[in-house]
């Protein structure tokens, strides 16, 4: 396996030197993106494109052909898992993911278990494939949902305005809760360490619905149960070359102390913090994502660059910063303002490093 | 006019000295009631209610007979102020608020003005009524929208998933967002002047969208027209009592250090937030208002008292904390174990006083 020859997003989630701010999007291979919306039509559902080992291959590369970005992300989805564990997962057009056996009562609860890897096989094609196909340009990153982002959509049987059924469990059987959450963290470790073999060179948890917790939950039910995941990781691949944690939970800008604690190499930080207070309340534990508001996007080009040079200002001089939004980019982005600020990153970071 | 007769929630307002901690619940007069799903029926829509003075006055009391609340709020809706600015308020069912007239371009956002208070009188007849029928048992709190808040729902038209017509506006046009904004904070100058005339003992500004900004934008285009209208307000009712300001940010427990700078008298807190963090952040420049889990509320009498216990526990001794959800409560909520939680602040705060 040759070195990959643009390494820079390694190097700042390791915090070591680099001459230029890195920068991904979240959801980068997506809607907004019209060969995507090209292929997808030719795919089927969305579930198909992710199980297509060529599609998947095909839709990861798009934005690394069309923009000069400094990592790809394995196109898939976090509903992968509990799909695997025979939940039954469907998209309805407009409505979003459903379960057809939700996770809602004890016995549902008791017959779950971690699902045989062997299921998941189609990820792991498509991540040796993309490798494959990316020939080490810019390093590949696998993904999971956390267990308790995972555990909403299995107890609510699909996405929920307020998580209502969620939290009943929470404080009414939070008994039931931890065994779906335990057994959730054990898939994840098992899921994100066969990527890892399959060539990943970083890995991020999503932790989207954490941020719905209360101060007193979070650590409980979402945190403790991801830094059971990193200490459960392979964090070396075959070469020895180390495969850096990232840890994003929207919502989560209150909990950066404790979520630094986590083993994790990198917090991602949603628009609402302020990443010069994030740096100075983490130290030196970790590196930082983040953290551009995706609608940002929907400025002028001057106003993205007065953006980005703001956030770069912010962060400062130093290692350490990967430039991503904050959230997933939306469907009806313009893509020549994504080129615009993955220009901007490059050329401005420049004077910080 | 005679004095409250329980006065225990001005006092924590103001930071005095109390027996206990006092307690009220954002939305506490709503659907979760039986004798409110009742009036509701006989009333026709929801605007009805609030433009029906003693329907107003019946649902507001409501609460207050059934539970051993600390204070009583006014009940109504954060948009009549945009009706009355002729934006054309409608509530479809199912769907929530509707503007048939939303502002959307230049010329819509030229064409706005501060309304004539005429036009919401019905509100002040309905604080009149209110105080009247309270008899001075507790007291009355006031209420208004956030300038931006409501620019939220003026410019979608109505409730929105992302708010991206209102980011695009705030990227792309600052100034005629601004204009929106300045607008709206005359109007809510005037609008809750006039509810402490006709009797407010304190007034609430509900920024219930602030937590969708950036760190950077929320100062600018939320917390700078709030600080305006603190400004702005009368600070004493007819008698020379001080008329304590409550400013609520939901997903604002970032920006606490800023926000106990406005001049409000206490800052409200969702249930993201750690209480003692956030005292110890704010010192003694105002006092804090929270922060329970609505949906703990769907929880056991058992679990709703160790999380008021802790919550109780996490703010400490002396004075400043009143008890409240972190947001409205849900409309499923048993109104048996509303019962629960306010016997359970009652009885265990004494030890903290």
């Amino acid at each position: 396996m040759t070195a990959l020859q643009n390494n820079t997003f390694i190097k700042a989630l390791l915090k070591q030197d680099t001459e230029y701010t890195p920068v991904w999007l979240m959801r980068q291979a997506g809607r907004y993106l019209p060969e995507y919306r090209e292929v997808r039509q030719n795919a089927g559902g969305f579930m198909d494109l992710c199980r297509n080992t060529d599609f998947a291959t095909e839709v990861t590369l798009q934005p690394i052909d069309r923009f000069n970005l400094d990592a790809a992300i394995l196109f898939s989805d976090i509903l992968t898992v509990p799909d695997a564990m025979g939940l039954g997962l469907s998209f309805v057009a407009g409505e979003g993911p459903k379960f057809a056996h939700p996770v809602q009562d004890e016995k549902a609860v008791q017959q779950l278990a971690v699902p045989d890897m062997e299921k998941l096989s189609y990820v792991f094609n498509a991540v040796a494939s993309i490798k494959n196909a990316l020939n080490n340009r810019v390093p590949l990153i696998g993904f999971s949902g956390s267990p308790f982002t995972l555990a909403c959509y299995m107890i609510e049987g699909g996405g929920s305005r307020d998580f209502r059924l969620v939290k009943e469990m929470l404080y009414r059987r939070p008994d039931l809760l931890h065994r779906v959450l335990e057994i959730n963290a054990n898939a994840v470790t098992a899921y994100l360490n066969q990527q890892i073999a399959a060539g990943a060179n970083a890995v991020q948890i999503f932790d989207t619905w954490g941020g719905i917790l209360s101060d007193a939950a979070f650590g409980e039910f979402s945190l403790q149960y991801i830094t059971k995941i990193i200490n459960g990781l392979t964090k070396q691949d075959a070469n020895g070359n180390q495969v850096p944690v990232i840890v994003f939970v929207k919502g989560g800008g209150l909990w950066l102390e404790q979520m630094a604690q986590s083993g994790a190499n990198a917090l991602g930080l949603d628009w609402t913090v302020n990443i010069k207070d994030a740096r100075r309340r983490v130290g030196d534990k970790v590196a930082l994502q983040g953290n551009f508001d995706p609608f940002a996007l929907f400025g002028t080009g001057q106003s993205i660059e007065a953006e980005v040079k703001r956030i770069l200002a912010d962060y400062g001089k130093g290692n350490g910063h990967i430039f991503n939004l904050g959230h997933g980019i939306h469907q009806l982005t313009d893509p020549e303002r994504v080129k615009d600020l993955v220009n901007a990153v490059h050329e401005l970071s420049r004077a910080y490093h």
